[in-house]
């Protein structure tokens, strides 16, 4: 009898995967639950009784939040990682953590094969596989569904006949949610025309007067809401109960996949939204334009390899090495208004901040210089281009 | 007598500067004022005016809104470039143009020098004396202001003894318009915390209903707004008309200047701002994921350099030149919801779109590919991880 | 019956193809032989005369050295592209050509399918097939030695049993020679400790007397060999047999293969190594500091797609345009001396060289600038440095 | 009286400052030495009376090759850094280094001044006044040759009126001689033509017979040469003094200055180009793909910075870290032979070679993948580029 984990999210593939693989694969199936943030205590509890009815040898949920903040979210907002400049990979990175823990609990429980629910057409698989294969080589990798290509039909009925009721009612969009954010895909995001209608994003606006909030720093790292020292998950969960209260942080991601097709989702994520703007915005006033400058470069290839789940290239280590080097001046307060739909910044407080300092402020007569010094500067500066020019006069404008 | 040819722009330091430079230093001044559309036809009859009636020897000026346009717009829009992802360079890339009319306007007048307004503590003093250094070599730079160090007061003072009344009133703000955004300084931006008042911005929220436009481009160019056919310019104006109304497209750039301090302005960019992330996302839908990514580090380099007025730098032409070949398939139609403080990007028609093919449809079961070919793809793609891992066990995670 | 467009190297794998698609498949089998510079005449015979024997249909055979010049080499001289900073891809390259010609041919010939005789081990089925799959995605692929992993002595067997005696002695060396330079794989090259001996080379060394030389470029265009005009791939030829003679360009590449796992080659690359070490020392005199910082950036994309057969990537169209945009002024002579396994850059001869100003001479009391502008230069120059250790005093070192 | 620290190199220009500055302006001149590998005891026992006969109120002489090596030269090393593909910053790393020790001294002296020797019209001013404009911004810092531009005679005159004879015969070569290497410049490299004679080269050829040696690293740091365990320093200066015996090393460094101009200089680096490539082929080995890539990025603005002078950067710091993380698998022997005038790599032996592995032998058949993975790899892969081109179709080759 093969032993087998089970990545479970408590969905109709990874339910279905339990009696197949226990009855027509003669498989013992242990369900492995990672939680990022998107499950309740009832919904776990549900998924457990669940998984047993369905013929489960074992049921185990780890609450990994705290693990992928300091694994993963961290340099998402060191390096203020927006995908193509938009999306903070709300799903794709905790799809490749809670592939993480599934291979760490597989090779704890020795198990012969590890089943996950992905299908053939999406990026998931790539994201689970990808880590399979390097952190457990060992262990076969099973994928019912991507195998068989089962319908969602086949599954419902499947699972009536063993004894799960299963409704058939689909929703109109499939929703994923979590820590850094919820995905909402369906409908309008299989085409380029059209946005999702306002009711489909999972949170409402409530509130339409303005308020003003602030976030703290700590060498990069979030320490504070409105001056109340959190740890950093609780200020993200705070901030985004108070930020999705006005419906902040909606848009729609399009982009290239790992398997080379354009997707299109549209997400909800107030919280992380506001996080990244308000840190880069400190690190505009605490860095140096060339900190900046690479950050930005390293930061963009660390969000697509977490994006296509190649977090386990080992030049992903290093960049975080650089981010984390690059945080020790980043400390100070940012201030944020937030609106119906939107947050402005406001501005920062920080002890680093390179702005306030008693010579060089922009725009302002000042004694740090004369004018013959920014003469011999702009001179010098301007040496290259003069000899350019001399040299190649067919190219003056 | 030297002859001189005075960038003019109205303002009290070059209006200072022409019974200067006659009385004090006996120079013929030829004044120059170059419009990238930040001056209606009333203004520039003042300045004319006022100019003539200082001692000017000439008055000339020019509307450069169309070269601007071919010459730097256009490219800006091609890197969706936003400096720092915030500002669209309002109003640096506007100097470094007026730069090179002034230096060609030396030329043709063939003036022994060049006279500007700019001090020695900016960054406008840069963009100015880089261009001219470089295409007119041989006139003498000549900036009163900047030599002299000369007060406000003093200015007022003089222009009042040779005849002209100035009002020694100051605005709180010193504020520069011009095609591509205005620009807003003063007070709360001269420190870190505050962001300027609304009432500060010069358009005013008029309009609270929301309203849906469109966009379209031809190989990345704009030629119409809501379907009407319209010079890019047109595009720009008509566009910012509609927007302004919604007070769309206020920010504060947050930035590192040429001279080495952190300078920190507001700005107000509606067409900009909606015209750069329209483009972007027709762009996600047209480019390969490696055009985009590459424009991206060209584009960011360009807009460094357009900023910082090292226009000349010969690499410039040739990212322009990349940044051009990129766009034959960036053609469509955007549709964008603008709303007041903001706008939505709904989402885009084009005959390019990458997503609307027969095969390959994002999170669909398709028949481009079968189960097995996804994971001989992912076998091998994780070959390179898989045998890091191997080798080195100890840093499995 | 179908028709099948066979990539045919002459080589045992190819010839095999010819009687097993003819008589097992039940194929038409149109042999198609694309040169690159590494088939003589009489080869190109001997190949027909053998293909024909086999049962081939037809054998067609196309030198395409001109087109390979234009639409590769050019732009790797452009980009002064070494692999690694090492290989100039000498057989990676012509892959991906020959794959695109053969493309075209089946096109031509409305042929059902392409065969070639790549294994699954290697990176050149990637090459061949990601051409084939985007230029002919309606012809089916067959690569019978691949999909059944025939052994040497089955194919060879095979070959006799048709009445074609082949030679079951082995070299211990697979070469593969062609315009761009010539690989050698085998035995050393399996492991990492050591180099191929010297005789495993193709080229001896037959001079030892020195010898100067130069190269002429025309808009980083080859124009001439030590004065005379030649067109580029006369340049190319008649210098490699120049430098051969002296075994230069020796040397082995060790890198990332496409499918993720190491490759070592030794290779032989006379022409190609001077060539690209004296256009990257004219470039060097001719170019702006950031024409070539970018340039790098980008050839280095560059070559590392070419290499793994990305060439249709459309990024890599707007990456030709670039590195051509950046030639015009790359122009002059370079002289050269060779010396018996090594050869020395002199200096250059250029129109263009930036050395060459009646200003700025390095390191020369010169009249271009003063000491105060130096001083001032350094001074701004210094002032972010200076504001930021000034704040964050703790930092000093 | 002024207290004066005096970056003291025992050259005519500093020689000259001592008397100067004591006679003429007035200060206590305190004479500081650094020594980064290029002066013998016996030099500095010289440059000691030569400056205490000439009226310095101190010298002080300090060496600092560890701590060059420890801040610089191990960077240098783990980013493979030469600059231009060419240089491996013989000399310009050294003053950086020089710069930073005066600093220090000064600071630790109290001293109200410090003075250098540097022109007008070099680099080496730059390299000095940011290190100093930033470390001791409370420091004045003079340079009595740039500010009055005296002249070669003037100084030796100059210095025969205040009682030390200098000889008036000048040398064709400036010569610098540090611990990465030496630099010569004079004659032929203030042109573009020529190289430097034979002769010129401070290490003549003396030993013809080939030999074979070894370079051990650990974490990418030296720690063997021929097996023998050494520190870092010994190994780079008994390798040097090896590989000079085969006239190793020599090039011509064409590059781009801070100041704006071309500069070319001749070199002589044994020590360091055999360890650059030796280092560079270890890492082949045993990094991965894209650590190799973004290792080469950010190496090349490391490079360049050091070069400028514009090590203070805070990014550099950042760059150092990441370079540093990089390392821990570069473990291993490297298998060199010299020869006349030139070096081969042979090959290398490594814990962590990543060629070492018993699946993934490159170009054999092997049991890692099958010929059906291959294939769906490549589909896959093929993907974006086959939807490309099936949209544009117009784009074919």
């Amino acid at each position: 009898m093969k032993k087998v984990v089970l990545a479970y999210s408590g969905g109709l593939d990874t339910s279905f995967c339990i009696p197949y693989l226990t009855l027509e694969k003669d498989c013992e199936v242990h369900c492995f639950s990672v939680n990022t943030g998107g499950f309740s205590d009832e919904e776990l509890e549900a998924m457990e009784s669940r998984a047993m009815q369905l013929g489960a040898a074992s049921f185990e949920a780890v609450n990994i939040e705290e693990a992928f903040y300091e694994k993963c979210i961290k340099y998402l907002i060191y390096g203020n990682v927006l995908r193509n400049d938009t999306y903070p990979l709300s799903v794709s990175a905790e799809r490749v953590f809670q592939a993480v823990e599934v291979a760490k609990y597989a090779k704890e429980m020795k198990a012969d094969a590890i089943a996950h629910g992905s299908t053939g057409a999406g990026n998931d698989q790539v994201r689970f596989d990808l880590i399979f294969s390097s952190i457990t080589p060992e262990c076969e990798i099973i994928t019912p569904i991507r195998d068989n290509g089962f319908a969602r039909a086949y599954e419902i009925e499947y699972l009536n006949k063993v004894g799960l009721e299963w409704s058939a009612a689909k929703g109109t969009y499939s929703i994923n949610q979590g820590l850094w954010g919820t995905s909402i895909g369906g409908k309008e995001t299989l085409n380029s025309r059209h946005a999702i209608p306002s009711e489909a994003y999972p949170s409402q606006l409530k509130e339409t007067d303005q308020t003003s909030i602030s976030i703290g720093f700590e060498e990069g790292t979030l320490v504070s809401l409105n001056g109340e020292k959190l740890a950093p998950i609780q200020v993200i969960k705070k901030l985004n109960d108070l930020a999705a209260d006005y419906a902040i942080g909606r848009d729609i991601h399009v982009g290239d996949t790992i398997i080379g097709i354009k997707g299109r989702v549209a997400f909800e994520a107030a919280a992380p939204m506001i996080i990244i703007k308000a840190h880069q915005l400190l690190e505009k006033h605490t860095l140096s334009k060339w900190q900046s400058y690479w950050k930005k470069q390293l930061s963009e290839w660390y969000g697509m390899f977490v994006h296509e789940g190649q977090y386990l290239e080992p030049v992903m280590r290093n960049i975080e090495t650089f981010l984390e080097d690059t945080q020790d001046k980043v400390n100070g307060e940012v201030f944020i208004k937030l609106f119906p739909h939107r947050f402005e910044l406001e501005g920062i407080d920080s002890p680093n901040d390179l702005m306030d300092v008693p010579f060089g402020k922009y725009g302002e007569e000042q004694g740090a210089w004369t004018a013959d010094d920014a003469k011999g500067f702009i001179k010098i500066l301007g040496n290259a281009s003069k000899i350019y020019y001399h040299k190649n006069k067919e190219d003056q404008l």
